[in-house]
């Protein structure tokens, strides 16, 4: 039997182009579009399905809010791996048609706002109508006897409607990649591969101005990058905040795993969220040459000397 | 001539709520809707309003990453008020209408994740359709021959668009407070009030582990709480990041002044958003008592000090 | 075959007395006096002796400043203890002399320096010589034909030369107490008691502003108090400093433990000169409340933890 | 009329050397020799001397409790100028005495400990004698009938008993150099020369964890380099301490300013001792390059800057 993926639907968002990057040729059945973030969390955690995909940053379609609001407060899912999807705007219509015939074009608002630039100049004339999705869109587009003649939605989202792509690459900005990600089961982590990412909530025990950079320091002072960071109201009151931390490497190395042990001495409580290969290599808020004294060789050359002078043996 | 304010529309979207309650008793003409968060910065730089108001976190109807990329990277416009307004969703139907008559709901695909518990509990044989805003849901459920029976939108929408709330607070959970953020051409700064907030962009020099804890010293050793705090790409190439920063305190204050300065001096770039009156007192990720040393008289005795210590006067 | 302890001489020094607080009575042939604080060092690495004891701070007679370079250069030596002695002179005479009889003093300058305010009002007549050490000034007052009617020395010398004290405790000044430790050959160091010291010297890799204090932070991050922390030149060019630490705690307890692997990952290099208990309880420039997460209990909890995570287990 | 000075005697002592360095040519009334460093102090504050010159660090015949503790707790004086001697041993005679005609040599303790090597390689079979002070053991070998042949001292204190020196740079290490200051009262400070230091003792306020790190970043976090750091005990109670700091740069310039404001609001107490040229250039244990934003230009550009965006300018 093979694995099920659940994924922020409809069929043909920017979610599904994230699936399938993560799983070439994943076949139709073994995809399972869900109406909602919660829908996705909830469908893993029940077993339902294997994983589940959605959007962690800058969707254009949403769902980043909910996302973090369950990886925070929710059950305990693990992340098992991350997608870095270029938002690329396309102009889709049925079979026949040309960019002259288009009249009235669908989209999501968001899509819209970042369109804008490129309708007026080839579309001037063109009404726009907004719906609840760019792939609801497609879809509408699609449909015999459409009130609409175009789309502005994801190349995945022509696809599957059976559009034909009349303009690619539309929006009037490119855009930092959407990055998405794959949840499942608490159970054995993805092996480190040299290029990983950790993700992890921070709670302070202290609110102090400083109690941050302590935090901080933590990770720092072993060498370890932060790629996000972001500071979240815990829900459970005014002015209670977490962290949301992604960080280069794996908790399998020295390194990280110390630093994670530190957030768990010091902090009110810490909720680890995965370690799994990064989607992009070498970027990151402070990313650099590896640090004097952090590779996994120092930490355990530090461990054996430890032990040597605990016993005595400074000759 | 009155003053004109834009914002995120249409009409009736929780944007609106926050404008009015910045603008008690704003007259209909003043207020200026607009289709995207775009339209609402450019309409505050070429003068066609005189400020502007859009979500700048969680938001349910999104605008949040438009929001930001244009503070970071727009020409500079200034923060000059904010609003916390509670996500709260109503069922609105036309008048006359009952419960027991709703069959068919229109709504926004986030608000929509976020009531339906509430929906299955009491309109389980409802069917949902999702629409581009709430407010459009509530718009088209105010037409006449409307496809749908009732909406979940903001209170406002009802109020709007003539529909009578059938149910209020529905929503599964009760959310933080989402915050929208007025925008203002360059000008003076509202004047300080003993609770505010100072919101910048702080582009790091050195891509090294550290320099965050490096730059959030500047505000710690100044006893300068931080109240948000979020790492966001650049825009300019992969693996560049800076940080949008909200703190307590105005820059007129001495404490914030000094560390405005600091990061000024081994920063990259640092862009000020603005200093206005805080919406929620005293909450933040790392609020506290004051710390020794931090208030302005503190600073200004210091300051006396260093100019008796530069004249040699120890005695 | 009894043990034989060095310690800088001659008889009746200040060392001395910290010997025998060291080794309550020990026998006479066991004390071996040394001309100086290279010879106890030599005596110690050697074998001729099983340990030695010489001034590590503020001492009157000095060898501080040799103590300390040995401690940084020489062969590695293990501190196994330490003694805070306090600096209380005596004014000592042959039996049967009265003060008013006293009219020349000898004793060495630093200690001649220190009871000045006594002699102008008890003594204003007396003369005053100085030689090389205060136990040097009490044997010769107690030869026969001395020059000298009084010495200013340590209690001990009195009693060791015969002499009869005419006045105690006549220091202008209640210095705080003076340090000595205690050196042994490489080997099993003293157990874990509850109340240690662990003293290092740090070679910092870097020079630049700021690797100060992510040594320091090292200590601060795991809950490390620091009781003493002095830079010294290492001795192998301008401007190469070192940094010679005391913490509080054992190298076996966990928080010192990892600080320790810490700088041994970011120094140049890091030796180790011993864990011992504590001559005084409780002080220390940075002594506090135990921190939340630096007991043993926490760390190890942190580590089990560590342990779950890394399986997956976030259940 | 001529200034006069102070400095720790009796002549030839390497704190004449000092003396000699800061004030060449220096006529022979000028320069007063004090028996202790209290008395240098002492003369110093009741207008006896225009300056005095005292030990600060290693010197070999000590000093350097009594100028810190003096430095400390005592009236304020300024450091007004510093001299870096090298401390290097002499071994003089009698004029018309050869190297084999030396049988009996003087000197102090401290110093014989360092020339024991050359003594034993080329005069095994030499006595020796330790008395107060090198200088002492020049002008006991000076004198007629003198019970020794050649005294280990300072070059300056042979050409002053009229010795004739038989070997230099008898030492068998080479010290770091050894560091004099020059005490002034009150008044206005040496000027900035672009190569300086400054010298201040902090008390920290807390006893934590932690207080030492906030304290060094408030001279890290503007680029100012520490030279020298001792922890001391305050005197006012066990487990009270304070830190003796000198940090390159003069208090005119911004950065070293911004920070003595910054320990002024944050330390319980700050003692400011003041700024001279640097004896040496170049050396300190965190020298580097300038550090971004660290200039008085940059600093003045960031007031500038604060001043601008205070005002609301941003555009």
């Amino acid at each position: 039997m093979r694995n099920r993926y659940a994924y922020l639907g409809p069929a043909g968002t920017f979610t599904e182009a994230a699936l399938r990057e993560l799983h070439p040729g994943i076949p139709e059945g073994a995809a399972v579009a869900c109406s909602g973030v919660d829908d996705v969390f909830a469908a893993v955690r029940n077993g339902e399905v294997d994983a589940g995909v959605v959007p962690l940053e800058n969707s254009v379609e949403g769902g980043v809010t909910t996302t973090i609001a369950e990886l925070i407060n929710g059950t305990p899912l693990l992340i098992s791996a991350e997608a870095a999807i270029p938002v690329r705007f396309t102009l889709a219509a049925r079979e026949g048609a040309a960019i002259a015939d288009v009249k009235r074009i669908a989209t999501h608002p968001h899509a819209l706002a970042q369109v804008r630039g490129w309708i007026s100049a080839h579309l001037p004339e063109a009404e726009t109508f907004t719906v609840a999705s760019t792939a609801a869109a497609a879809q509408a587009v699609a449909e015999p006897g459409a009130p609409y003649d175009a789309a502005v939605c994801a190349a995945i989202a022509a696809e599957r409607y059976g559009l034909r792509p009349l303009a690619n690459d539309i929006g009037d900005r490119s855009e930092a990649a959407t990055r998405f990600i794959q949840l499942s089961r608490p159970g054995a982590l993805p092996a480190p591969t040299g290029a990983d990412r950790t993700s992890l909530v921070a709670f302070i025990a202290d609110d102090h101005p400083g109690a941050l950079v302590e935090l901080l320091n933590q990770f720092a002072l072993r060498g370890v990058n932060l790629t996000r960071l972001e500071s979240r109201p815990t829900g459970d009151g005014l002015g209670r905040y977490c962290f949301c931390i992604d960080a280069d490497g794996h908790v399998a190395d020295a390194a990280v795993g110390e630093a994670l042990m530190g957030l768990r001495r010091v902090c009110r409580d810490v909720r680890f969220l995965g370690s799994y290969p990064r989607a992009d290599e070498g970027s990151g808020p402070t990313q650099c040459m590896p640090a004097k004294g952090t590779s996994n060789a120092e930490f355990h050359d530090a461990k054996r000397w430890l032990e040597r002078i605990r016993s005595g043996d400074v000759a």
